[in-house]
């Protein structure tokens, strides 16, 4: 691990995105959004993922030109075919959108179809708690576990987001619905380790904490067992019902990467324009302290809300820079272009 | 376990709590509501509930004849306090309100504060489907168990409901946010069974599947751990802050019985407004087909979808009877006045 300047860190993921294809602003933001995932502790859609987001554009999986256009809108909710644009500019606009209409009607809801991958989801809801809004938000995806009581993988762990605004430090939630994501299972393997808890069945059916054996089964566990399996199953029909786009079934038919072609929802609220803006930092700051003064099992640390850890890594990593994997890292720069620096 | 006519157990409970003090109506909607929920098999929601309810009609925690009111209504988004009525009226006319707002402008939204237990939330789940309409909801309860990383209980297990029409048969999600609920906890335990998965932290804070330990720790696991923790924070501050009503640990300081004074959302969307009806059943058909298609870990079922179990039991009970315990319908009798029938 190393430490690398924030700004550093953007500029170079930048200037790869710039060589694969992709207009100046364009490349600056998408570079944004993947510089502060890592910026705020999540490696796996961060620099990590710029590699196989360069690969998609000159794949032509992602087509860099390409921008949201709007299918129909009735009342406050829109929808958008995102043309399989880069996702995280679509879902930037999609966000957007859905607070605008929030702004006017008190919810703003945009359903976008054709998209592709959004790295990391709770980035919309931080997005959105900066100007003051609520966002409900979620991601279909390929198929990638199995439905409760299967073995092959027919269900996507389609992330969801919900997000708060709060003066203190908003509340973000940004959870996919397998118990792990395989990125997890992978390094933790790579450190010889077992998983906290049981992510997952072996090739005999045996609930494990072992990552190798879950990798090989790729009997991933939904979150909760049963509970995870419905509720992935919920949002992906949902999304592909109100974009009018694809569920995880029609994902899978395609075969064109992670995420390529999938529907997403953006359900955005604006407390000042519903009147409870003020009643909203009673609650929120209620919450937090009654969850934060909770009985710790751990005597070190309180019990947190979603979102309050990624404030103190965000804090730590701008000030004393990014930790980033050092070998990720020189694959970046090479890359941006930059292997004659090393 | 006995059997009981469907109509006879509708019928009885009626009675018991037109004796409670409801009107004539309003006692008949209630009892519909507990009979359909033992009808589906969701037992602890159903007739096992009545007791409970005819104790808090006496008590005054419920107010029988009290209705709710409308706050205020900003386009699409309508704020309603329940006023403490009977908590499965209030969120069906919430329902039935977002219902028609959703045939407005696409999409509604009830807010709904102040109100009692709800019962069984995929009802309302059910009632919408059946109407065509596509519904979220979820409301917040008091807390009945730690959040993660902490010993003791402050967060609720706020149930969340999705349910998305199909003509061969709707697709209903109805979890709570704990992975087991006490009343598994109970009867498991009467059983002198262990859990299938782990449920909790005993009194050492080890995870156990023992029924017994995690009743006397109270530390029952939130679903999917870390993630059902967070997710049932989420669901409780927006509910709270949507319906300008309370949150957890408001509730908690209320303290007057399970579910008194909770803020419960509902969001509908019409699929035909939407101009999404066609594309729904595509999606929802695909969905179920490559679900039931999945390898099964039990040769003898197929893996289902949420929803496709409640038909079946449904449909048993109505021709064969509802299952009912015997102990619990001959207290019901009671309370309906039917004991010298016995």
């Amino acid at each position: 691990m190393a430490r690398v300047r924030y700004q550093e860190l953007e500029d170079t993921i930048a200037d790869t995105f710039r060589r694969a294809g992709m207009a100046e602003e364009k490349a600056r933001i998408c570079a944004r959004f993947h510089a502060e995932a890592s910026c705020d502790g999540v490696y796996s859609h961060g620099l990590n993922r710029v590699p196989r987001f360069v690969e998609y554009l000159h794949k032509g999986l992602v087509d860099p030109k390409a921008e949201p256009v709007r299918v129909r809108q009735i009342g406050p909710v829109e929808v958008l075919d995102g043309q399989r644009g880069p996702g995280v500019l679509n879902a930037a606009t999609a966000t957007d959108r859905a607070l605008e209409l929030a702004s006017e009607h008190g919810v703003g809801i945009v359903a976008l179809r054709n998209t592709t991958h959004w790295m990391r989801g709770g980035a919309f809801g931080w997005r959105a708690a900066d100007r003051g809004k609520i966002l409900i938000a979620w991601t279909n995806t390929e198929s990638c576990m199995p439905a409760w009581g299967a073995t092959d993988t027919r269900v996507g762990n389609n992330p969801l987001v919900m997000a708060v605004p709060r003066a203190k430090g908003h509340v973000v939630l940004d959870m996919a619905m397998s118990q792990y994501s395989y990125g997890k299972l992978q390094t933790t393997r790579l450190k010889d380790q077992q998983l906290p808890y049981p992510g997952g069945f072996d090739a005999q059916g045996v609930l494990t904490s072992d990552p190798g054996a879950i990798e090989a089964s790729r009997r991933i566990l939904p979150t909760g067992f049963w509970k995870g399996s419905g509720l992935t199953i919920l949002l992906d029909i949902l999304a592909a019902v109100l974009s009018e786009g694809l569920a995880t079934h029609q994902i899978d038919q395609l075969d064109q990467g992670s995420c390529t072609g999938c529907s997403q929802i953006f359900i955005a609220f604006d407390p000042e324009r519903l009147g409870s803006g003020e009643h909203m930092q009673e609650i929120v700051d209620g919450m937090a302290e009654y969850v934060n003064g909770s009985d710790p099992v751990d005597p070190a640390g309180p019990v947190t809300y979603p979102g309050q850890n990624t404030l103190r890594t965000r804090q730590n990593h701008l000030e004393h820079g990014v930790e980033v994997d050092d070998g990720i890292w020189q694959e970046v720069r090479e890359l941006a272009g930059q292997a004659g620096d090393a």
